[in-house]
């Protein structure tokens, strides 16, 4: 499909600025006590991420005919469970990283032990925030609870976490393209999409709708995750086919290491394929997440 | 109430044995992938606690006239929420702690990054296990959404979280009596509250019912609480009336530091008599709860 990569950009920042606001309603409480755990949690949030998270929720909703309205608390819980995962993915135990989008990470700013807790509890205000989606109208709380249960999973040891410690376990060793595959499927593959899924369940989209949508999520993720590969390789080409390991930036096995940057354009290509193919039981309603497949392919961040 | 010490200490034993089988049940995965998150998991929450919060959550549904396997994976669930707060608690950027209850601490034998990760785990697996619960026969979604919420609240940053906040600017400080109860009532009170009240929610409690035990929850946590000093303080007397902070075994607030041993046995009978009171519309189903209440004064650990 063409892309107008112009207009596309003004969409997403678009639905990005309503998520931001949405956040934002739900972290204003900076004045409650102890004051700096609440300052702590909005500084992690608003912190200027992407959001695809909670725009895949909205999407979910979009396509089962619904509106976002109606899933906005989970769509900002499943982003604060990404940005708890950052703060302590950042910590000096695990990935130790002193910036983040060009600010200073959570513990820099608040001291170790504040980060770990502002994580557990961006992590607990998540679950808090999606119960409170019982409230809005229409919500039917048996389809809320199966999407609480699914979120937890792909957010659990089974899933997001488990990711984390194959990456922990990895880190400065060669792996193989099914650990690798392993790895990112858990670690990011999984709460793409249970996010999507989620907001089509919660609205009431038919099984068949939802398993369509999990085969775009799949496929999606893995595209993101290939290409998020390159860009990280850009600029530092030499590295291709270098062993792991031999060199501080050569850390960890990618997809160009292990393909080489062609090839694995290739494969990105392929996933956006299969994320159109997985559409096809959707009308036009559908555009936005095809042109956000197509958009992975020319991302520049 | 005249206590049968004897009997009640068994009666509790068998209490521990039920939550600890179902425990086992659920966390019985450590041969899912990957194997270290899951052993450490298991590891984490199979340590010999007193299983205190899922009784609690028990007797709230037996209150209600229901069955305690009705709230067995809520049951589950809150203990799992409070072994991971242990977990994260023990951390070196915490209370640095190597030991607990004899046995090293997580960190200590999976290392700190698998520490980190098996508290969240934990937390996350703990909101999973919630929303199982509606699996069981004449549970109410409505209701278990409810309860969700609650605990997440009584879990998060305006919490236990919180206190544990407020627990770490204090460490080494003299701390007023206010701030002494708040972080108590954050940090283990809100908690208990919530893990008697979810029981008797999720079963179909009235709120009379519900605020009843609320008000047995608040007392008994705060009994709790003054004789956990009391026990801390038993042969470390001679650190009974100088300055915190002044030895290394001196280093909070407690009661006996600010009351002195015989002024706090005597608030912690009076929350004993305010949790008996409390229970005053429910019968000899309730004597549990009495007993349970009256052993807070004489355990020894």
């Amino acid at each position: 499909m063409e892309l107008d990569v112009k207009a596309f950009k003004k969409e997403m920042s678009n639905r990005k600025e309503y998520v931001d606001s949405c956040l934002q309603k739900y972290l204003h409480n900076v004045e409650i006590q102890p004051a700096v755990i609440h300052e702590a949690m909005y500084y992690a949030v608003l912190n200027g991420g992407k959001r695809l998270r909670p725009i895949l929720v909205f999407e979910g909703a979009i396509l089962a005919g619904s509106r976002r309205e109606t899933v906005m608390p989970l769509a900002c819980a499943v982003e604060m469970i990404h940005c708890y995962s950052l703060v302590h993915d950042d910590l000096p135990a695990m990935d130790d990283d002193d910036f983040r989008r060009g600010k200073p990470t959570c513990h820099k700013v608040f001291g170790e032990a504040n980060a770990i807790l502002t994580g557990d509890a961006l992590l607990t205000a998540a679950f808090e925030l999606m119960s409170l989606n019982a409230q809005v109208e229409g919500v039917k709380p048996a389809y809320l609870i199966r999407v609480i249960g699914e979120i937890a999973r792909a957010a659990g040891s089974r899933g997001m976490i488990g990711g984390q410690v194959i990456d922990l376990q990895s880190e400065g060793k060669a792996v193989d393209y099914e650990t690798l595959r392993t790895l990112h499927s858990l670690k990011t593959g999984e709460l793409f999409r249970a996010s999507l899924r989620a907001g089509a369940i919660l609205t009431g989209m038919n099984e068949a709708g939802v398993n369509a949508l999990d085969d775009y999520a799949r496929s999606f993720g893995l595209a993101f995750q290939i290409t998020d590969d390159i860009l990280d390789i850009k600029g530092n080409e030499e590295l291709i086919g270098k062993p792991v390991g031999s060199d501080e930036k050569n850390h960890k096995t990618t997809y160009p290491s292990l393909f080489g940057l062609e090839k694995s354009y290739e494969l990105a290509r392929e996933c956006v394929e299969a994320c159109i193919a997985s559409l096809e039981r959707f009308g036009p309603e559908a555009d936005f997440l095809r042109r956000l497949a197509a958009y992975v392919l020319i991302r520049e961040s």
